[in-house]
């Protein structure tokens, strides 16, 4: 999983049908000391994250469309957690 | 699920049965202001994208297989919504 | 999916059970203008490609399962289309 | 899998359920020289690691799933094994 | 599937129970012209691979699985054949 923060939403009015009531966050993956790491990418929330929050994302198929609940859901990354600390030993 | 531009198709007579009557768009993955990013890949359209939409694509082959609704085709990758709208906040 | 161009093959007399009697090719990645991108990787063929051919790649472990017909096979990429022509829209 | 380094831990209050009781460890990929590669990532631990040990890193969601026990569990990396030696041959 | 060298092996006391009896092996993957790429990794062994071998590797989970007849085994990556000659055309 990645730590990620909340940096975004995406409307697409027409979109699959799993999707209906999703709500897409885009995501900014950070490194350990919360610099931007690569491009912000698409994920399904399952836990009412809001935008500026720090949250864990689960970036693979199979494990997005069980936090989604929904097993055929054609997802690739979902939040599945949302950070309250993290703790890097020196 | 990743951002991506419409920007071409192609043509291949000869394939795996799952794909006739497939459309397979080259999406081009975007920045979130829209510069090309990497390299253009090819994913199975399940909405009728035009060529220049800008699409959601997912990339994962479980996922794409659903999202043709054919869990056992060969896919890895399936424009899965058409995006309206990207609002990042500052 | 990924647009490639076969370049070789590979023998290998010992190997798990599955591969018995797939043909292993080597493919290069290509940019849409058609030079090498990133390193060669090897795919089970499903179609008959031959060597100077541009295919379509599905690189994931269940899609390449399901094209080569054994959804059990240890595979992560294969050969799924013999691409006629690229079409790329300015 | 990987070699990687336990670095942290992270604390999410609010979480996938199938995250209840689950621990997060921030593991950091290394060479094989023991230097840091690329980003530290959170895996479920399911041997009880400590920080500072050297681990073997599953990176994949359906193994990381079976590692944990929770074959539905949306996660895509698992702490597997704890490195006693690495022998790399000259 | 990559053309990895077996550079070394990785002995882990403590792990999943699915590795029990298994063998690591430390995997680097080569460019065509046998120079290192990209990093070491560990793949399961299912053939009796040696060290200084050069092998053909599966990398993701489901395919992993399946080369090392455990369906269910938390692994990423295996050692599915040993390579004779790579056939590169000009």
């Amino acid at each position: 999983m990645q730590i990620a923060r909340v940096v975004g939403t995406v409307v697409a009015t027409q979109k699959h049908r799993a999707f209906e009531g999703a709500k897409l966050l885009l995501v900014q993956p950070l490194t350990l000391d919360d610099k931007p790491r690569g491009t912000a990418l698409l994920a399904v929330d399952t836990l009412g994250a809001g935008v500026h929050e720090k949250v864990l994302v689960v970036m693979e198929g199979r494990a997005a469309g069980e936090a989604l609940g929904r097993r055929l859901a054609p997802v690739d990354a979902a939040v599945v957690g949302i950070i309250d600390t993290v703790d890097v030993v020196a």
